[in-house]
């Protein structure tokens, strides 16, 4: 048995090995051109005969979950020549282990025969998950190949968007009725011998599959076997439908403590599981995707991705961003006739706006999170502009006089300094009110208020700042 | 049985139902200089009796996870009059199930007697969680009152850091030995009855406590009775140590789709266990720690908490922030001289500071990702930087010229647009390098990536942006 620390370390040295390996071989850059099947034969020419087995018995013990982190450390040409070297039969699990930009590599260096088999060793919902990367062709395959019933739960998987219930459900359940003894029911699964992933209950049914309630397998365990499944079933279950939103299915399952849950239709008919491990994976990629959004990418990017998929997932944001640049460039255009006859103003004025643009995002982060967990009523939002404009007072007191008095020292001008404290404090008020309205907005008009509120925040806080400084400035000084 | 939104609905409109309970009653905002007992007595009077026991039965049926909900959304006057009508055999675990600000707030409301008797509800690993926030004689009382064995337990859980596999752990677990048959071990646990929270696995150990295996429920219920646990038990173990990071827990968790794990002194001997609850617990709060500190706020804030308390929550980052502008405006102040005869510089160089630090949040985001993923080996470095260097002159070229045609429009002066598009490329390749190694410094140096490098680069696309734009235009302009 390994810790779980050693276990990591061994993943690091295996990479740097792996690395290693793969560095003895020339890569011609250019292979970029060939066709799947000569990449594969110049690369097996490349790799030298003994690394290939060294390489492949490395690969041999490895969990899937861990060969697709080597692959996702390594650029691109040496991953796909290793991704050459994985057995056909892990392809499938890998497949769904590694990230959507690192997949879609993956994929283009496979043919359909390949593609085709890996995903045939996939889980119905695992097939759904990886599906909006496939070539429609296969995808179509696929659909043809599978039996009626996974072929409508596949088309129904697909169906529902990625950010519900209906995406993250497995399908793999198991059932009983209620009038069955203990007894019966430990006959019944010593029979089918194993249990989907993750079963912590089994779930209680009617004839016609309608859900009466879910049996834990600690009762079973802990209850004589002549006890009838209905005394013991747990009636008040938190259930889920394939429509509901997977942000607050995680929710419940942070809140309740649940391993896994039912998923059921309108007529509380089941129609598969929720499970933790699902939504662990939901809420870690919600949060690495609002992180990259709030950096300003489209979406996760696949670090060694070529330049140019690195340009189009960043173009939108800086596009964005100069924009609202150009707009604070032509708002400080408007006092030029000040700036000119004040050199000082344009040495000083981007304090007022970053300053701003901090403390609106400070509260903007505040306001996002209550609006994340439900914490924001009608009533409370009063109390809390009440609030914030309170503390941008109290802050601009104490740095507007701070700005004040370094413009007053630097330039020794005492009508500056007062402006500079008047502005930054009226700033921070602007600030404040935008930093909880906008979230509140954008969270009523159905947007993520986590990414554009911070940009808009950002952008009046920058105009509105000079706006605010330069003016002030021209009324007092000029 | 309710659907998840259903209950969802119902708690929202629980929460305004609430609200409009106490908002019958007038709060004197002075209140907080009372004593404890004081307030108390005040607060009886002025909700009616009607309202209370309204209130209370409201409170009854709730999950303590939906009345910590409540308690948060609620401003704190109202939060502790509702607070005060929670049951006490409640109170400790609401105390676990709100955030770390809130609970201060409630604390802050309870005498010692109160705070021991809701403390002495709880498992040893749960009082650990909130004692930090307990005042000192309570812990004190606290720890006499425990069992020699607990005592040692709160002690050693206390002795670990927050972010550390020891601080998450539980102590209850069920072991078994590896020689019995599993009939034998059925009637163990069918007197014992109850088994921990989310036991998904029992532990096998040695005479000594030493770990020899994992035994999950679902064997014990699909494998004849007479068979040896030896037989059937897993040997190849994920294994935690107390001192482990809490992060590379997590990563295993989700890695391996655990729900829970043994946790092992370095003799390999069973000191606890983790579960997915915990780490689930974990993963959001570091997400959302992040966020925070991303936002610039030292830690979360209590939306509610008092005007005082914010500030303190926000002044060091605005500090940091401020300082930086200094910096920036210093930088501008060396080239006033440039401005004064050339004022449209003061107009144009806000673009070319705030493209370069959202590129180079772009670059830091894609980095600290890969790190925190172990995804970045010391061969790829290079490989990488590269990269986004090559993606720095590709935007420098198609931003460069727009924003150069932009000021060549506005000022129809040719040297002009040639400076601004110069200096925006300039400024991204210096964005791209600082983007790539301040990240990998920072975690060489042991610092948290996210939070320092966002602040870092800023910076220096602002003050290196106005210097490289404003130093080109004094050499070619003036």
């Amino acid at each position: 048995m390994k810790n779980n620390i050693e276990r990591k370390e061994s993943l690091n040295d295996l990479i740097e090995q792996i690395d290693e390996l793969l560095e003895s071989s020339e890569f011609s850059e250019n292979s970029n051109d060939n066709s799947v099947d000569e990449k594969h034969a110049l690369i097996k020419n490349l790799v030298s005969k003994k690394n290939i087995s060294s390489l492949e018995s490395l690969l041999d013990d490895l969990h899937p979950a861990d060969i697709a982190d080597i692959l996702e450390s390594l650029p691109v040409q040496k991953r796909l020549v290793l991704w050459d070297l994985v057995k056909s039969e892990n392809e499938g699990d890998i497949l769904i282990e590694v990230s959507d930009s690192v997949r879609q590599t993956l994929i283009a260096d496979m043919d359909s025969t390949e593609l085709l088999a890996a995903a045939e060793q996939l889980e119905t919902d695992e097939i759904a998950d990886i599906a909006p990367d496939l070539p429609e062709e296969v995808l179509k395959d696929l659909l043809e190949n599978l039996d009626i019933q996974n072929r409508e739960r596949l088309q129904s998987a697909l169906s529902y968007p990625e950010d519900s219930v209906g995406s993250l459900m497995e399908f793999e359940i198991t059932t009983i009725r209620e009038d069955l003894t203990l007894e019966v029911v430990l006959n019944y699964l010593r029979k089918i011998k194993k249990l989907p992933n993750h079963t912590d209950k089994l779930f209680v049914v009617d004839k016609d599959g309608l859900i009466l309630g879910v049996l834990p397998l600690e009762r079973i365990i802990v209850n004589a076997p002549t006890t009838i499944v209905k005394n013991i079933m747990a009636k008040e279950v938190v259930l889920f439908k394939p429509e509901d939103l997977a942000d607050e299915a995680s929710n419940a399952f942070e809140r309740y403590d649940l391993v896994t849950a039912p998923v059921v239709d309108e007529n509380k008919k089941l129609v598969g599981r929720l499970t933790v491990e699902a939504v662990m994976d939901f809420i870690r990629q919600e949060s690495d995707n609002e992180k990259f959004s709030m950096a300003g990418l489209r979406e996760e990017e696949d670090i060694f991705s070529s330049i140019w998929k690195s340009v189009q997932n960043r173009w939108a944001w800086l596009a964005i961003n100069l924009l609202t640049a150009f707009i604070a460039s032509r708002v400080i255009g408007i006092f030029e006739g000040s700036i000119e006859k004040v050199v000082a103003l344009a040495a000083l004025m981007p304090i007022i706006a970053s300053i701003g643009g901090n403390s609106g995002n400070q509260t903007t982060a505040m306001i996002v999170r209550a609006l994340a967990i439900g914490q924001l009523t009608q009533s409370s939002i009063r109390s809390l502009l009440y609030k914030e404009i309170s503390v941008a007072l109290l802050n601009g007191l104490i740095w507007g006089s701070i700005v004040g008095l370094f413009a007053f020292y630097l330039y020794n001008n005492a009508d500056l300094g007062f402006v500079m404290a008047s502005a930054m404090m009226l700033n921070l008020i602007l600030a404040a009110i935008m930093g909880v309205l906008m979230p509140i907005l954008m969270h009523r008009l159905g947007k993520d208020p986590a990414v554009g509120s911070s940009v808009l925040i950002t952008a009046m806080t920058d105009s509105g700042g000079f706006f605010i400084f330069l003016g002030l400035a021209t009324l007092v000084l000029i």
